[in-house]
C-alpha cells in the first residue's frame, strides 16, 4: 500500500480495548500507533502483542503528535474530556458507550462536537451486525411494508463482577443503551418508555441498587411499538435476538452457535451446542465493520458511524428507562 | 360403553359453536343433545351434521330436562345469564371466554358460582394446548428453577369483521385475554400492567374506538415479568409462541406449520409454508381435552378447567390493560 | 346420513388391525362389520372397543354376507388367498404390503386381480402422508424442474422382535418395501439395484439371517437416481425423511416431533423431544386418508389407492436387493 | 516475535492459490515469500496484493534458496513432481488434491516420500472445518457408540468451465475425492464401491465423458456403511452435509447461510437466504486451519495433516468409483 497507515491510539487496555486492538490489527490502512492504560502491565502486554508502543500517559497522545486517530475503551467518566481533547488536538475519536452517565455532562460538549473538524464517532457496533445489519437494509427497502412492532432480546451470558456493576451507571446505560441505538436505528425518535425492572437473580447486582432483568416497552414518534426483553444472564449462551413485524410479514434475527451440528439422541433431537458465549465471538464482524465505517469516514469526510449526538439520545432513553424503573410511572419524552 | 353419554347442549352455532360441536362429536362419553342458536338456519345445518335436535328458543334447554351440560358459545352479554340460569337448572356449564365486557356484571353471580353444585368452566382452552402444556408441566417441575420472565407472542392471522369489533370490548378483553389466561396461569396473581397500543394498519378498527396493535408488560405478584406481543394480523398465518425463561434456561413453543416440508431454491432456503391460520386447526387438540376435562370434572366432581373466577381475573387484567392503553398510565392492581 | 355405511370386515387384530379400526371408526361412511382374529382374545378386545361383532373364522367373511370390504392385516401369506376370495365373493379388499414373500405366489393371481370387479388396493400409506403428499405434488407440478435425485432415509426407532423377523421375508420385504413404492411413484419404474446391508447391532437379527442395516441405490428407468438409507433401529425415534432434489432445487420433508417445544440450557440450545416414536403415530393422518381414498374408490369405480400391480413390482424391488446384499453384485431389472 | 517466520513458496496463482496466500498472510509466524505462476499477470497480481516477490519459472523455487515451503496449488500433473523436487530441495510441501490423475504415477514417488525428512501434505481441508471436526472428535470420544453408517451429501452450487472438466479426471477424481478423505477419515479403509452415476443436467460433462450426478455407497473393512450424495449443481448454494449414525443416535452437520436472518410472509415462514456460495467462504476457516497444522507439523516434525498415503487412497476410492460408474458393477479392493 502506497497510502500512509492511520496511526491509531488505543485507550484502555481492558476486554474492549483488546477487541478494538485486534479489529485494527486486521484492518488493512490502519496501524496500532500506541496502547493506554493506566495499568501498565496491560498496556505493556497488549502493545507487544501488535508491536506497538505503549503508555500509562493519557496525554502522550495529545501532545506527541504521532496518532492520528483514538480508539476510547477506558471507563466512561474520561469518554466526554477525551472526546474534548481530541477535538482540541486534531485528531479523530471512535468512542464506547456510553458517551457517560451524566446527560448534563454529555450535552456540555454537544455543540464542540457538532462543529469539530475530526471525525467522532460512537461505538454502537450493533448496527453493524450482518444479521442486523441485513434485516435493517430489508426494512428500509420497505420489504415488510409499514413496521408495526420492533421487538429485541437482549441477555448476557453472565453478569458483570460486582465492581463493575458499582460504576457502570446501572443496567439500563451499561446493557440496554444498545438496544435503545439499535431500537432508533430502526423507528426514529422515541417519545414514550415504560419500563418494568426488577431483582430476578443477582444479589450482588441488587446490593449496588440496580436491576438484573427488565422489559421495556417504548412508541416512537410515528406510533411505532418497541419492546426490549433484557436480562443480565442467560444459561445457553449470549441471546441477541431481533423481530420487526410489519404490515407483510417479519424478519428475525436468530442466535450464532459455534457450529452447525445437531445431536439426536434417546432424549433428544435437533439439539444444538449452547450461543456463542459473549460479544466478542457474537459481534466479531460488527466490530471490524465498524472500524472500517471509522476509516472511511475519516478518508472521506462522510460521517457513516453513529454520531455523539446519538449516544446522548441513547443516554436520555437509558435515563427515561431507569426513571420508569424507579418510579412505576411510564416516562414521556 | 355402559355408561350412559353426556347429554350436551351447544348454544351458538357460529364459528366456536362449530369446533365444539366437532369435539363433542369426537369424545366418548358425551353426544350433542340440541344446538341453539337464534339463527334457526345456523342451528338446524349445524345439527343435521350430527343427527341432534335444534331449536332456536334457548328456554328448551333448561325447561325440557334432556342436556346435562352446556357449552355456551353465544354472544358474550348472554354468558352471565346462562351460567346463572345453568346453576339453577343443575346443568353443568363449559362456557366460552370473557365472561361478560362489565367485570361488575360478572361479580353478580360470583357468589352463587361459588356455592353452584354443578361444574361451571370458563374456555381458556390455550392452557391444553401440547405444546403450552408441556413448558407448563416442565416449568412448574422446576426445570428452569426461578421463572424470570414470561414472554407470549400472539397475533392474529386477520382482524375479524369490524361488526364484530364493535361489540368485542375490544381487542384486551376478546384476544389478548387468552394471553392474560395464560399468564396468570404461569405466574400467578399480577399487580402492575403497562400497556402502549396503536392503530397500525386498520381503519376500520379503529373507527371502532380499538387498537389493532398493542405491547402489555406485567409484573406478578412475586416479582415474575410478563411480556405480551399483540397484533389483529399476521401476513404468515397465525403466530402463537411463548417464552420461559428462568434461572437454568429457556423453553420456547413455536408456531405450527401444515407439513414438515421445507424448500431450497436459488434465492432461499429452508423456506416453510405459511403457518396453520386459525385457531381451529391450531388449537384443535386443545379444544378436544378442554372437552375431556370438562367431562372428567363432571364426573370426578374435581374443577380441573379454569374457573369462573379466573374468567374474572382475566377480565380485570383486560380492563387494566385498556386503561393503560387510553391513559398511557402504569395500572397497579 | 342417508348413505349407507361400508360394512368393513377388519382381518388380523394385531397392531395394524388396530389402526385401521381407529380409522374406519373416524371415517364417516363406514363401519366396522366384523373383526378376525385367529386369537379369539385379540378380536374380542377390539371389537368390543367398536362395538362390532367378531370371529376367529375368516370364513365367515365370505359366508355371511354382511361385510362390503375388507381390510387384510393378517400375517403375510394369507394375503393373496384372502384377496382371491375376496375378488370371488364380490367383496373389495385392502391388503396390508407386502402382497406375498414369494414373488411366484403374488403373480400367480395377477391376472385375477387385473379383471376383478372390486376394488383391489394396497396399503402403501405413506403415499398419502401430508408431507410426502406435498411433495409429490409439487415435484410433480414441475416446481424443481427435472428431479435428479431422491433420498429416502428411513429408520424404525427399534427392531421387531426375533419372531416376528423369522417370518419377515426380512429387512427389504418387511420395512423397505415402503421405500421401494415411494421411489416407484416418484420416480416410475426401476432398472439397476445395488445393496450393501450389514448386521451392525442386532445378534437376534443376524441369527435369522437378516440385515439390520443397509444402503441401496437404485437407477430408474429415465435416468434418475435413488439412494434409500435403512436401519432397523434409531435411538432418537421414527426416522423418515425424503429430499427431492432437482434442476430447480431441492424439497425435503423432515421428522415429526409430538410438540413444537425448544429446550435452551447450559449445555444446549434448540433441542426439541425424541420424534414421534413409530408409525401409529407418524403415519396417523395417511392411514385415515388411505381409508377415505379406498371407500372413495369403491363410490366412484376409479382405482385411487396403490394397486396389486403396485405391490408385486415393490416385491420385485425387494427381491433385487435382497440379491445384491447377498450377492454383493448390481442386480438389473 | 521473535521467531523467524515460515517463508511460502505459493504455487498457481489461481483460485485456491488465493486461498491459500490469504491463509498464509492471516497466520502470524509465516509469510508469502514468491508467487508462481506461468501466467505472469496472475502471479503478478497476487504477489502484488501480499507484498510478495513474484515469478513464472518454478526452478526458481529450488535454485533460490528462499523458500522453506511450498504450496501446491497448480495444475494437478505437475503435483507428483513439485513434491518429488520439494523433498530433493529439503522443502516442505502442502500439496492440494489430487495427488495426480494416475494411481501408477502418484505410487511411483510414494517410497521417497515415506523416507522423506521434509513434511509432505495433502489438501484435505474439510477434516478440519469446525463443523465436520466437531463431529469427528464427538464420534472418536464415543458419543455415538459404534458408528454405523456415515452419510455425505455433497453438492457443488455450479458446474466448472467445460474446459476445467476435460482435464479434472471426472467428477470422482476431482470432486468427490473430498467425500472419499472424509468416509476413509471416519470409517478407515473401505473393502467395497457401488457407484451410480449418470448425466442429469450438463451437456457439456457429459461431452466430456464425465458424470454430473452420482451416488456412492461403501462398505469399511469393519463393516460400517457410507453413502455419499454427489451433484455438480445445487441451485440454493454450496450443499455440505454430514451425517453419523450409529447405535446412541445421531450426529448431523448442516449448511452454513451468510445470515441467521429468517423471512416470514404471506407464503412462506422461515425462510433463509441460499447457502454459502463455495468453498471459500464456506470453507475459510478449514484452510486456516490446514495452514496452521502445516506449520506446527514443520515445527514440531510431527504429521499433523493428511499424508501422502491418504492422497493415494483416496486416489483409489476415485477409481474404483469412476470403474463401477462406468461398467455398472461393484468394485471390491
Amino acid at each position: 500500500m502506497s497510502k500512509k497507515n492511520l496511526r491509531i491510539g488505543v485507550i484502555g487496555a481492558g476486554r474492549i480495548g483488546i477487541v478494538h486492538s485486534g479489529s485494527v490489527s486486521d484492518t488493512p490502512g490502519a496501524e496500532i500507533a500506541v496502547i493506554v492504560d493506566a495499568i501498565e502491565e496491560s498496556a505493556a502486554k497488549l502493545a507487544a502483542q501488535y508491536g506497538a508502543k505503549h503508555t500509562t500517559n493519557v496525554d502522550d497522545i495529545f501532545s506527541k503528535g504521532d496518532v492520528d486517530a483514538i480508539i476510547v475503551g477506558s471507563p466512561t467518566p474520561t469518554h466526554v474530556d477525551l472526546i474534548s481533547r481530541a477535538i482540541d488536538a486534531g485528531i479523530h475519536v471512535l468512542c464506547e458507550k456510553p458517551v457517560d452517565l451524566d446527560i448534563n455532562r454529555a450535552n456540555s460538549i454537544k455543540e464542540k462536537v457538532a462543529n469539530a473538524k475530526t471525525n467522532v464517532s460512537i461505538g454502537f457496533n450493533r448496527r453493524y451486525d450482518p444479521n442486523f445489519a441485513a434485516v435493517y437494509a430489508r426494512v428500509k427497502a420497505g420489504e415488510l411494508g409499514n413496521l408495526e412492532q420492533l421487538i429485541l432480546t437482549s441477555r448476557d451470558p453472565a453478569p458483570p463482577p460486582q465492581a463493575y456493576v458499582a460504576v457502570s451507571g446501572g443496567i439500563f446505560r451499561d446493557q440496554v443503551i444498545h438496544d435503545f441505538d439499535i431500537a432508533r436505528y430502526f423507528v426514529g425518535d422515541i417519545v414514550e418508555v415504560s419500563t418494568f425492572a426488577t431483582n430476578a437473580f443477582s444479589s450482588e447486582i441488587k446490593a449496588e441498587g440496580d436491576f438484573d432483568t427488565a422489559l421495556t416497552n417504548m412508541r416512537s414518534a410515528d406510533g411505532k411499538l418497541v419492546s426490549i426483553v433484557s436480562s443480565r444472564h442467560a444459561a445457553y449462551g449470549y441471546d441477541q435476538r431481533l423481530e420487526a413485524f410489519g404490515e407483510k410479514g417479519m424478519l428475525q434475527v436468530s442466535n450464532m452457535a459455534p457450529t452447525t451440528v445437531r445431536s439426536f439422541k434417546a432424549d433428544h433431537s435437533e439439539q444444538r451446542d449452547p450461543y456463542l458465549d459473549f460479544f466478542l465471538e457474537r459481534y466479531a464482524a460488527s466490530y471490524r465493520k465498524e472500524l472500517a465505517l471509522f476509516i472511511e469516514s475519516i478518508e472521506t469526510g462522510k460521517q457513516l458511524n453513529p454520531t455523539y449526538e446519538d449516544g446522548c439520545k441513547a443516554l436520555i432513553l437509558a435515563d427515561a428507562a431507569t426513571e420508569s424503573a424507579k418510579t412505576g410511572r411510564v416516562v414521556k419524552l
